[in-house]
């Protein structure tokens, strides 16, 4: 055992297993993706939809690439000039401010890398999974057999992405490290990877509720013909934006985390070998038990499709404290107490998911009394899914507290940026099952226009139900996670602002007194952010939405035979006008993020910054939760209506829960979930522009 | 001059004047009464209507202070054990446990008395103010002299309640304060106080929108009759309901925040002569500026009543600048730089009031734009409303924030309280306005009732409405005079504790650091807790309403007659029902909320109490606000609407609108408000058992 623990105090030796295990990451991701394109398309009409939701994903994330390389050209010639030091200020400018605006470029190319090719297999996957999913009605074991096989196209295409994004951020951050050796260089490649989710998560949420909310207000409400019906022609735009959104922006908000975790964990490792050592170790195992854990997901002999994806989970999370516990028992340095943290964090990860599950589950009593609420008329619903998404709040941020709180006396600031380390291990897992949504969302839509039979779409739609249970589960999953990488950021933010402070020769900060007005100042400010910021993004949707209102009027109007169904709808127009306002809107709420951060650090410096990032963080957190949880409560009370409860389909009931599902869609899909991007990028503009706050606050 | 300084040091002085100024407070609140009672009621039905609210309103008063005599017993017999050291530590028992309790007792029952009253000449004045109102169409002199006399009458009675709430809090204050000279025997007045304001404002809040939701659902969704039809068993408790909750229930929450800035700044002033003499002036001042306010407010030669009821506010902060400035020029002693944070504290509440007001009145472009929504549908209405509620809560809190940070700068911790106290100085004035809005509101209803005719229909309307866009503008200063008194109420709790500290020998607390976990897992649960209270509030006027519609049904199946209007209603079946409901609502959610700082800071001590009192500020603040706005500018929208917009009442914005009032009037009428009250409640509880938190920390 002697020799492993001489390698194992080597940080060099955990660059190479990263590559490595990336590398296997790679070559698995590229196995399922070959074995995803083997299976043949037969159905013209679903091998013709599929091509153009394929198509009309690229057209999105080709725009959205476009756009954010002029702003990240931008932004690293900002870095170049300015990051760590001013150069003329800096005496090494190749080692420091290069060294920050490549590895900038750096963060925001992985993560687009990890997206497109994430979304070509997804968009891949969708034509498949409608076609595995043929079957007879009747047909018990075949209905059984195309379940399983459905699922598993689903899955597995969705893996891709998770394995891809897992891969690149392990990737990326042992090779700045590598290369550079100093862990305040990875805060650009996070903040990179932050800019890139900023457009992908915020931009493809109101992409994806654009179209949703359009398709619908036209579709369903104005013309009565049913979801996804061909003739709309905002229903390929309503595929690509459960795409965009779901995978492609999911991906980059996790990767965002993950690196962010990674990130500020290194920062405050502060060059300890063993420390760096295991952050590096658990990113490994963490990777390599997502590994096992989509490699050995199906559905049981007696499973149910949520089953499946659940066991998927607690699997990877068993294997992960497993392999991290061998690995502390092996590696000499590796210390007990930060295995403690890391599993601190992991288990509340999945307490608070659970508790997700709990609030939205439609088996569940919570949607149930939504539901029965829903019967009164749709202030009712309304009322009630606010109500219980504020609750909802309560287990996640005692989670959280109770997370921060038991890793900090295990092991100390560095113990809570490990239990974020532990919460985001599983990420690539979460990331599967997060994109298995959209693929057999995509599917029930495509079986319902291939006309592929009754049963076929029963079978969709119990895969596609599926996922949006666990869908609720991996948010509530990944806003917590946000939340504990934020925390540790705050400290890396603060190891900055005082590297700074020694530099200039002035006293360290200690800490941020509540007390203290200027702090205090910058709390309340930075807690009001989120709530412009998520505002902002929904009335985009909105403004958007109205606008792909009038195309489709203007359609049906000029077409002739669209409405018979003899001529088709011009689909991309539609896709155009979601992907140009989508990334129209979302730039003043992003600047609005960013100028309040600087306008805060230039009034008060970096006390009011400490402040502004920890309201930012808390009220981000409780309006994350709240949102993502009324919106997916809503979305399954609606469901649970549909099902024939409270009067079904066509009922009073009904007409309100369609209703409060119209308001969840952006609180779940664009505003909720993007506040995380929102949280990190503040963060992490905050510790870029630590040297400039303390300077003004030295003044 | 030397003579008078010589006097203006003694607080003695100050206490003397309180006790002649709120004497003569109460005179003029007493001459006001008579003024309203000497005109006479001649309409026998709104006699009889008038009468029924009366006696309603005062069952709830009844039924309420007697469920909180019990609870304030229990308390009484609590503090005296424990507070503010136990009895079997206590050396002075008749001195501090005894003085602590009474003082408590002495808090609810000040508060107790203001509101009866209150809600007594309220209630005496809105027949009159129906009456006032009578006037013929075409008859121009006779209209403009209805509408002078009628808001006249309606202010005036209001005015009683503003009066004696100021009254009775200074009175209270320096009685306290004269006989123990102990300014944390306040910390035992002020927690009295915000007991009564728990029970007047989230009891209330229950109460008004029991009755208002059961009224609408049943009256003027399901039966298709008027609001205010007198056939409808709801109709005199929705009435009832707008005097309980805006009176008596907005009247205990400002003498609450009143009171909480006094005893704040007298802790704060840490026993300095001139300090508290500046404290007592300047509530002496505010009221007499208030008394002149109210003396000189009517409606001018070519004004309107928002015109009348916004310049007298503007009367009464300009006297009461200018007032404090001349006794600081005058008293040796006073401080400038103190006046300054009194006045930026002023200033920047006026300011949110006019934010506020840019967000709410319908003259303005918010909501026009969430009316326009509304043609969409009622999810846009909800989308767009809960949006830019988010969006309004960032002026109060950037204003909220900088008028911190001024004052700090001015007059440290102390210059904080005194901006509390600056914001709060024209409270008289504010709930002056307030309570003119329930009493007209009623007019409205009566003067329909009583068959008056259309155009006394049309004045009341007028008067009503100016009362609604008045009463956002109060909200908003109410919430942030609130907010920067629980600021107060921080460095009180902190000085507490410091005593505690003191005693046992132990170092001091010097402020509640961010960095430290323990602070921060107290600020992630404190957080929350907003959140929850409010749902819990929400959800309570669901069930309670959907009780009452049970109960409509029945008296509509069994009374013969009733749906004809040959038969009467069981108005008080109604009423007994919101009473016992409300009460039965109230308790779990003010349970929550003091359950939950205990169990803070049993876990965590005197630290984690600190962080938790900051994450409940923060978002209780901006919970407040948001929701406050978002139901003023539904209410409003729903107004724009009905007058003639977007195709008017009976369109499908209007439907949309009406769903955005429904849901927006527990958001502005129950949660929002009550979170004050929320926050001062656990301010105080965290205040007053800081002794034992300090224990618990040094195990």
């Amino acid at each position: 055992m002697t020799s492993l623990c001489a390698v194992a105090l080597k940080v060099e030796f955990f660059y190479g297993m990263s590559f490595l295990v990336a590398a296997i990451a790679f070559a698995f991701a590229f196995y399922l993706y070959l074995w995803v394109k083997k299976h043949k398309v037969e159905n013209a009409k679903i091998q013709e939809v599929s091509k153009l939701i394929s198509q009309g994903a690229n057209t999105f994330i080709k725009r959205e690439y476009k756009i954010l390389a002029v702003f990240a050209a931008v932004l690293a010639v900002i870095i170049f000039v300015l990051l760590p030091t001013p150069v003329w200020k800096s005496s090494d400018i190749v080692g420091g401010n290069l060294a920050m605006a490549i590895s900038y470029i750096l963060g925001t190319v992985f993560s687009a890398i990890a997206g497109k090719i994430g979304i070509m297999v997804a968009t891949l996957s969708n034509g498949r999974t409608a076609e595995a999913a043929r079957a007879e009605a009747g047909d018990e074991q075949g209905i059984d057999k195309a379940t399983k096989k459905s699922f598993l196209m689903g899955f597995r295409g969705g893996s891709v992405m998770g394995l891809l994004v897992v891969g690149c951020s392990l990737l990326g951050v042992a090779a700045v490290l590598w290369v550079v050796d100093d862990a305040s260089i990875l805060l650009g490649f996070s903040f990179g990877a932050s800019s890139l989710a900023l457009f992908a998560k915020a931009g493809g949420g109101i992409f994806t509720k654009t179209a949703d909310v359009a398709a619908d207000l036209t579709g369903k409400v104005e013309l009565g013909i049913p979801e996804d019906d061909p003739r709309n022609p905002a229903v390929i735009a309503d595929n690509v934006g459960d795409n965009v959104g779901d995978v492609a922006g999911m991906g980059a908000d996790l990767f965002d985390s993950n690196v962010a975790a990674m990130a500020s964990a290194l920062v405050l490792a502060g060059g300890d070998a063993v420390n760096e050592s295991m952050i590096f170790c658990y990113g490994i195992l963490g990777l390599l038990s997502s590994v096992i854990g989509i490699a050995t997901a199906r559905i049981g002999k007696k499973g149910t499709p949520t089953k499946a994806l659940n066991m998927s989970t607690y699997v990877t999370t068993a294997i992960f404290l497993a392999l991290t516990a061998l690995a502390t028992w092996l590696f000499e340095g590796f210390s007990w107490k930060i295995w403690g943290c890391a599993a601190a964090g992991l288990i509340v990860g999945v307490i608070i998911g659970l508790a997700t599950d709990f609030f939205t589950d439609d088996t569940k009593p919570i949607v149930k009394k939504c539901a029965r609420a829903s019967k009164s008329g749709p202030a009712f619903t309304i009322l009630s899914g606010i109500s219980y998404g504020f609750i909802s709040a309560l287990p996640a941020m005692v989670g959280i507290a109770a997370s921060a709180l038991i890793s900090y006396h295990l092991g100390g600031v560095f113990g809570i940026s490990m239990a974020a380390v532990g919460m985001l291990s599983i990420v690539g897992m979460i990331i599967s099952n997060d994109a298995y949504g959209p693929i057999v969302d995509n599917a029930r839509g495509l079986a319902e226009m291939g006309g592929l039979g009754e049963e076929t779409i029963r079978i969709a739609d119990e895969l596609d139900s599926a996922g949006n249970t666990v869908k609720a589960v991996t948010k509530g999953f990944s806003i917590s996670a946000a939340g504990l990488t934020v925390i540790s950021l705050l400290s890396a933010f603060m190891a900055e602002a005082n590297a700074a402070l020694l530099a200039a020769g002035k006293p360290l900060i200690t800490g941020f007194d509540i007390m203290d007005p200027v702090v205090f100042f910058g709390i309340l400010i930075g807690a009001v952010i989120p709530a412009v910021f998520s505002a902002m993004l929904m009335l985009g949707v909105d403004r958007n939405a109205q606008r792909m209102v009038k195309e489709i009027h203007r359609q049906f109007d000029t077409i002739d035979g669209l409405r018979e169904g003899t001529a088709k709808p011009e689909y991309n127009a539609c896709i155009n006008l979601a992907t140009a306002g989508s990334l129209k809107e979302l730039i003043p709420a992003g600047l609005v993020a960013i100028v309040s951060t600087v306008v805060v650090g230039i009034i008060g410096g970096a006390r009011a910054i400490g402040g502004f990032l920890l309201g930012n963080i808390v009220s981000g957190l409780l309006l994350a939760l709240f949102m993502s949880n009324a919106g997916g409560l809503w979305d399954n009370s609606k469901k649970y209506v549909e099902s024939g409860h409270e009067g079904g389909k066509g009922s009073n009931a009904h007409k309100a829960a369609v209703i409060g599902d119209t308001v969840g869609d952006p609180f779940k899909d664009t505003a909720g979930p993007s506040i995380n991007t929102q949280i990190t990028v503040v963060s992490l503009v905050a510790s870029l522009l630590s040297s400039l706050f303390v300077a003004i606050s030295l003044l």
